[in-house]
């Protein structure tokens, strides 16, 4: 099996960490953020507009690809990468989450989840192993286990059902992938809702089976930040340092820092993407809804500092008109300008992890975000 | 008034002409096409995108941002150029036509059209003076006469009439033009429906009042090609040789390739970017749409030896998979690579006129259309 994935720890500072993935198509340096390309496309981006904002590696979706256009016709046309025309790495989530948010109908046993397409009603099924064979046709440089999720709140026994499964399906995706000789690294996912003994339980187990890396999943799924990020911050120590670490489905420019500071690698989102299809901006002066009449005459930039031109070329007033006649053209502007400023953010914690100053970006990125927007003119 | 505005005819061929327009903003070669930016935007492309497939002129439209973002608004920020942050020259409608094609209430006197918004139902008046106003407000390189417009075929009485009133409003428009400090160029719009004898009264009178520049107007609004076709070849002779042609709302590609032979220097028309919204391309190969089953599994691109990257880049299999699942991608990129490919194709047409060899061209492009895509693999 080739293994071109290597994770390395550059520095820490508290439990933040800086580090370098390396994979077949491409290096990522840590803390990441991966943008969602959820259909074979970040939304409304080409793929140079994405690598523009400063992405290395994008996320694609199992549960969607296999249904449209097809795993194996993906894998006819030479994998994921070349389809998108994104020369970079891609991480494939497994499908379960989707499983679970999009499907109306959907059976969960021990072999499978049986589930009802959204796009034309069909049965579908999806195993342990169904997932790995997706993901090694889509020729993902990292693989997720398949795993249950389950929405917040739920009965712990519900929740200690699912985890225990999630473990059973981490161990069959594991052999799956290591019969197959198109991997390239595989995560485990640490389950077990908002209990810390039971993600403490599957964090040793799935640890002591072996990942590439390990992700925590199951959570942005209706529980308040303060118990995200407890889970969080007692989840990343009973990780293998040497492994990157991945929140999966996370979150606010907010949640990414607290994130971070509690030893997290690796995040993706839609946020920066959906939100701005729905004229909402992210900016170092918190986000900005663009549909406010307020903005109507601004002939203003976004952020006249941003290192990223579409945040100080197009005014405020451009982007309020764009917005409120619901132009294709403000989707992608402000698409862009949010991955710009998620990026650029994940870009400040790298480089002040790296100088021992993190706490310090930190109050800083804070204090810029509780001053507010821009006053009026 | 400041007049930094001319157009130099450069060659001919046949009565194919090749020119070049000089405005404040830059130089237009033509024959020229202009895709339309209704709302202060080519649908779903950047600036960039649109300069990056050979655009050297866009349309803005009167009746869409005076009703929204308002024309004085658009003022105060600069003017339209501004806005939109489109660097090169800019031709404004008058308004007329969508007035026609938008409202659903609309009264026609002497002295204005009053119609219903179809933005939140509001009764606006449109006077040739405010349409002028309106048009230097934006800042339009390029401004053009209120008009009434009709959908073919029509009474010949009632074409008379609306070219008769036209005409009228040509000359309060040319007077409300004069008088104002920022003008740069004004077109008249010959009108005359489906009648020769019409269209050659308006023709005349309008040259007799004298333009920077002569529309022919009222057309491809519901008459078969050949009627389009008849009456360009009758009206362009008509016209003053020294001054650009412009034909509103045309076309396809072969619509585009006829009127320049028969005299036309100017087009708009939403085909190229409304199509590539619906899984429509214009390629040397004919029209394909990519909606079709048949580009499922197929890994060419639309045209490996297109000028532009985007028709070099994506496969079919690609951007069918856009258009089946209504990503906003593929709207970009088939918007994108239809403009492309009509600006190679004016391009073409610019560069056989020079040479002489413009009717050869025509050949080789029809042979190319009628042989129609590559096969399947």
């Amino acid at each position: 099996m080739p293994e071109p994935f290597s994770f390395k720890l550059l520095a820490t500072d508290g439990a933040a960490r800086r580090g370098e993935i390396v994979t077949a198509h491409g290096k990522v340096q840590t803390p990441a953020f991966m943008p969602v390309g959820t259909q074979g496309t970040v939304k409304g981006l080409t793929p140079e507009d994405v690598r523009a904002t400063g992405t290395e590696i994008v996320l694609g979706n199992t549960y969607h690809l296999m249904l449209r256009p097809g795993a194996q016709r993906i894998a006819t046309l030479g994998g994921l990468l070349k389809f998108m025309n994104w020369p970079l790495p891609i991480l494939t989530d497994s499908g379960g989450f989707q499983v679970m948010s999009l499907s109306d109908l959907r059976k969960v046993d021990e072999r499978a989840v049986t589930f009802r397409s959204h796009l034309d009603g069909a049965m579908v099924e999806l195993t342990p192993e169904r997932a790995i064979e997706i993901q090694m046709l889509l020729g993902a440089d990292i693989a997720m286990q398949l795993d249950e999720c389950l929405k917040l709140p739920a009965a712990r026994d519900e929740i200690a059902r699912a985890m225990q499964l999630s473990l059973r399906w981490a161990e069959r995706s594991k052999r799956a992938f290591e019969k197959n000789a198109n991997g390239y690294a595989l995560f485990g996912i640490v389950q077990g809702g908002d209990d810390l003994t039971l993600r403490a339980e599957s964090a040793r187990t799935l640890t002591a089976m072996g990942f590439h890396g390990y992700a925590i999943g199951g959570l942005a799924v209706g529980e308040p930040q303060e118990v995200m990020l407890r889970i969080v911050a007692e989840t990343t120590p009973t990780l293998p340092a040497r492994h990157p670490r991945y929140l999966m489905g996370v979150g606010t420019p907010h949640d990414l820092m607290e994130a971070v500071a509690r030893g997290i690698d690796m995040f993706d989102c839609v946020l920066p993407t959906r939100n701005g299809r729905h004229g909402m901006a992210f900016t170092r002066y918190g986000a900005i809804n663009l549909a406010n009449a307020r903005h109507a005459n601004d002939p203003r930039p976004l952020d006249a500092e941003s290192p990223h031109p579409a945040a100080r070329t197009y005014s405020r007033a451009y982007l309020h008109h764009l917005t409120k006649a619901n132009e294709m053209l403000g989707a992608v502007l402000l698409s862009t300008i949010n991955l710009a400023y998620y990026q650029t953010l994940m870009g400040g914690m790298r480089e002040t992890i790296a100088a021992g100053r993190f706490a310090e970006f930190c109050d800083h990125t804070m204090a810029q975000w509780a001053q507010g927007d821009l006053p009026a003119l």
